[in-house]
């Protein structure tokens, strides 16, 4: 089968590898109708990890069950499923909790299991023609309709960018009346606004610097602040000031209450400083998220921290150990939310929601390319290239290119 | 002042009565700028409660302070505020974990107080020119604008439907992807729907037999079932198999799950009869909901039933009893939740929600009549009068009207 | 093997029947060490169910892994393992949300399934030598040590009875500092006073007319009510009154609350009067419940009800359809849980505590017999002998008799 | 009236003061019958604040009510009753939805109030013979019995130690079966423990160095660790690791489950480094707590950190701003709670627990002495003179040697 393989630092080929197939009983095998490239390719990518020469990359992925182990019970052949960047077993202690992001059984390496990515155990990833899914019953979610049909690229989020963030608003609290500022609005950031908007949530501040990305924000209802303009916790506190009815509601005393109650971080370490974007500082996001959180406000970290970042300034940061506002987020009561999303609690009910016409979080996808286009792709995306917000491949463009 | 007085069955009247005051150093005085008529006041107006005569009506009230005791801290005159139906103390036992609909301090005579109401207390209702309010700092929610702002409507119903029509929406867990039915289109049950949507439910139920409210709760995005055309259940049931995405993501097993997760009666103790909507029949709505509620799903109960009824059919329906489906419902492992409504729980968010301009509650509202016009309003809405879904009453416009 | 068949109405006999053995790749064959006679089976052996002749009884089981099926990965032979009531496959809707009551895939004919059991689908039981467990590595429960440490009888009972009772107690809000009134001192009762303890709870009352079962409610710290000394609930609301510490907390109003935040039933339908211990009143310990929960109270119902019961004592008993008194229940603003225990949730971690010492629930244990001793039992079981408050079989031990 | 009073760091003096007296229609005014040192003092004392010369210490306090202001409604004279060290209103947006730790009515200077402490608004302490309570009705909590009782000392916990307790614990998600380490055996950490336990966790490891406050954790059952015997995280695991019980339950990869769910910081920035323990250490616990938590666990931090400590070792520690491991903690997907304790949200209920015996949080009381012996006690409680866990200031016992 064809597949996008990892070369180098900033080198990725389309290669012929070994068919994907059934290894185990209970296991599934896809064919690959649409796969995404994620922000999180990138360190890999950049060689900011520790991916070897020659792994297939792909977490996001959906497609069409072609074959299934004879244990498989609840999938069949035909079936068009989306499958979670999470690789889980469901029964060990961390599964049968629901935290499916640290599965025990699937990764003798750590306590979590992905496609496609260093660290995360021997699974090759969907950027490819075919994907070998583990314990299928379990990990395979079955979706309605056919490839044409108008969703498929909402499903294909399923598997990573639409849990994740809907995850970033349940670690920060976002409920109905809840007032949310995002930080970073890529794939994530932008569908953890969505989120927010489906949750009911009354305000919703998006930070970015991206033109682009800061109107699909709008567009969906949320307010864009552009970090080039200012401190972006100043201009949220600055815009909550002069709306007049949020100022006529304050009894005395409640104007200690002028920022939010919920901060997603939706970047991550390799953040780019406010005032000189093409520098990285790491901790800046979290900074601005303790200065713009309330007391007794929530904040959700899904952006990506790392305990080891080649790359990273200095000693500390190439481990993961970052200086923080340690003592305001004491003094103000803040709860603090980490880590990878577990994608099997969420996206059942998300699907539902693209179903019934309620979410469409495709609203961010820049490009559906062929596995041909990828390489470009992902030298384009990597470069930060404003317009590449969110890259789907499918398999079967390049196969109707070749025809 | 100016106040509409229950008198006997059937009979309300316009009725000069003595001037509301201040009464404790923690109460505040409000000249009411609107209040609403409840369905629960026709349950006195029939005469199936123990209303004294002279009783002065109305626990839906907003208006501007214009008195504060000395010891009120929080609000001042000039305010714009909306009360809770339930008057509470704010410290005991109940109020302390939240539960201001089950106050211990406010009435000798029950565990919970509430304006104008039989057995709430020595309360007078707002259906009049003036209100006092006990514990102000605690049960007055500030609200900016002014009157003609366009929002007092949606401000009014923070005073009971909106919160009411909001806890059952918890009391059913109703959330983002959820599966709604809701029993009754009056405004507790449309303003169910709104909250239902508000929250991200994914499928939205809403059961009566009056098209204009079957219309309104289509118009907000539910999906209308008139019981006239036959069991709403098996309706819903039906509407569920023929839509081809919701059945085409079923896997095997999963259509024993043909009902709907979360379940809403906000209709209570008066229901009418499916087959003969002229006769009361109390447990039918209970009975359907038992029935379109999967396994594991949950019911919230927020239309009003009594312990003692007087014109209940027979000697258990006097005193609350009902025949009701549990083994089903054990079987089904179904959890109730049942009761007024703790309004203070939600009205500041939502109130919130208003500000942003996510929530408009007031599509509900039918009339916005002077105090004058008011008795007739109670005959015709007594009347089931289709039309008249929900009542304001603007003592201003009478005021007006007058000059 | 040998194993207790049900035969017919008050008939069960011992009998060689087919080995169990694998059937599927992720199936595992366990040799029964211990396996326990419920309540719940004396609804099947008095005919008050729709068993079938032949069926193999029993679903409290445990024992040690002597096959695994080959897609089984996380079990092994010689594990001692401890085995859910619940058969539930792990992946469908219900279980993924924890709710392995309610699994869609195990039983074609009704949304559950379980051992031994009428309607629970076609798994035999385990009061036999040799018992498959489907979905191994979903539903066994690994356990330390050996059958001689001690903790056997302990262990067992996570296969329903200390779970159901912890449930009981979730159900019904139990936390630190509550006030718990719990009905039916069986082996559910009696463990639902020990996990309320276990939750530092601080007063458990527990209601029953049998002197050793209310005897071992006192040992483990908790408060007999024998009922026949007069209306439990006015027995409970008397003692609260008389103690003079709780009195002297109470601020004026707060005696509105004299009864308990949190009630449990673990009688269910088969519940004897109060006034005539002889007849059944299926409803009156939900009754007692209403009138001794105070309001905003919580109610957790373990206790079995059915939709079918062929000696119900009229047309809406047999269809399990009940006379209760809602209007109370509204008005107190009760909530109510119910239903069979999802045991996953909670074996876990009542193994641990098991393991830590901090837990002892086999104090309910009353008789340890041979297979060939079971007829008997089962025969002075369901004649209500006092002394047989809870029967393990232990297969081993008419092997030594034989030997 | 005599009180001790903050002169300058290091000193502390007993002086003649005004009188306390009713200010307000809602306050109380308390005769003191005892008042806690708290360990937070010692930051006032040992001029790590900006506490001003004057300074009426205290904020752990009971006493007897002597006089009620006229709008004051549940407390009576004669009344005993224990105050929260937070001052609140009941009314404002914090206070209402239980976050009585972040008042925003009671001090203008920030979102939160207490009793005798820099920053936290214009209230005199307790460490005196006389108390205003503010909002009495919401503030006080009444108890019953008098002085003599044996459970004044109880009692007086309920002001703070006993809830900042119970609070870390939920703020650490401790359950039945939960694991939990808790850094520091002070007052607050090993009534952490004391809860734990209360909660029914399974494991309970408490790490300190003092000889007697490891004895007392032991002596309720928790688990001792002495920093000086090597790292706290790595003894903890190897103490898991060669229990044979814990071992046996293990499935393959539940190895990587090493540690504990739940972790506890009950000691904060003036944290002693292990190694060296003359030296302070602000991130060791942090580390450790981040080292020993397993994926997906818990961590809850009561141990005070600040954004303003003259006394750090350099900058960013002068500001609160502290190295930490983020990448690990984001790894393991740890959630952390913080912040002050909002004691009414679980005073209540404690009381209950010390009222039915359950619990006695005053084992950790090591003094019990008169305001006279007041300033010696804080000199040497000062000099973490190993036996002044917890002292207790009686007003009383002076009167009485005066006498």
């Amino acid at each position: 089968m064809k597949a996008i393989v990892y070369k180098d630092a900033r080198q990725v080929e389309l290669k012929e590898v070994e068919d994907a197939r059934i290894e185990a009983e209970t296991d599934a095998l896809i064919r690959i109708t649409t796969a995404g490239i994620c922000g999180s390719d990138l360190h890999m990518y950049e060689g900011r990890s520790s991916a070897e020469k020659g792994t297939v990359l792909g977490h996001e992925n959906m497609g069409t069950v072609i074959k299934t182990g004879s244990a498989v019970k609840s999938i069949q052949v035909g079936d068009r499923v989306v499958i979670p960047f999470n690789v889980a077993c469901g029964f060990c202690f961390n599964c049968e909790r629901g935290f499916t992001n640290a599965c025990l059984t699937v990764n003798d390496d750590a306590p979590t299991g992905g496609y496609g990515y260093a660290g995360m155990g021997p699974y090759r990833g969907g950027q490819a023609e075919l994907l070998r899914v583990p314990f299928a019953d379990f990990n395979c979610l079955k979706l309605p309709g056919t490839v044409g049909d108008g969703l498929e690229d909402d499903f294909l989020l399923l598997s990573d960018v639409f849990p994740t963030a809907y995850h970033s608003t349940e670690l920060a609290h976002v409920r109905p009346g809840s007032t949310v500022a995002i930080f970073g609005a890529g794939p994530v950031g932008l569908n953890a606004a969505l989120c927010s908007v489906i949750k009911g949530a009354s305000e919703v501040y998006v930070v970015d610097n991206v033109q682009e990305r800061l109107q699909k924000a709008k567009d969906i209802g949320a307010i864009p602040i552009d970090f080039s303009d200012g401190d972006p916790a100043d201009q949220i506190m600055e815009l909550r000031k002069k709306n007049s009815l949020i100022r006529g509601a304050l009894r005395p005393g409640e104007e200690k209450m002028a920022g939010v109650m919920c901060g997603i971080d939706a970047v991550g370490y390799q953040a780019r400083s406010f005032g000189s974007p093409k520098k990285e500082n790491p901790v800046q996001v979290l900074e601005s998220l303790v200065k713009i959180i309330n007391p007794t406000g929530n904040l959700g970290i899904v952006g990506v921290y790392t305990s080891e970042d080649p790359h990273g300034r200095n000693k500390d940061a190439k481990q993961g150990i970052l200086n923080l506002p340690w003592g305001d987020l004491f003094e103000k009561g803040i709860a603090v939310g980490t880590g990878q999303c577990p994608v099997k609690k969420y996206n059942r009910f998300l699907r539902d929601l693209i179903i019934s016409g309620r979410a469409k979080p495709s609203f961010i996808v820049s490009h559906r390319l062929s596995l041909e286009e990828a390489v470009d792709a992902y030298e384009k995306f990597d470069e930060r290239n404003n317009g590449y917000t969110k890259v789907l491949l499918k398999p079967a463009l390049g196969q109707k290119n070749a025809a």
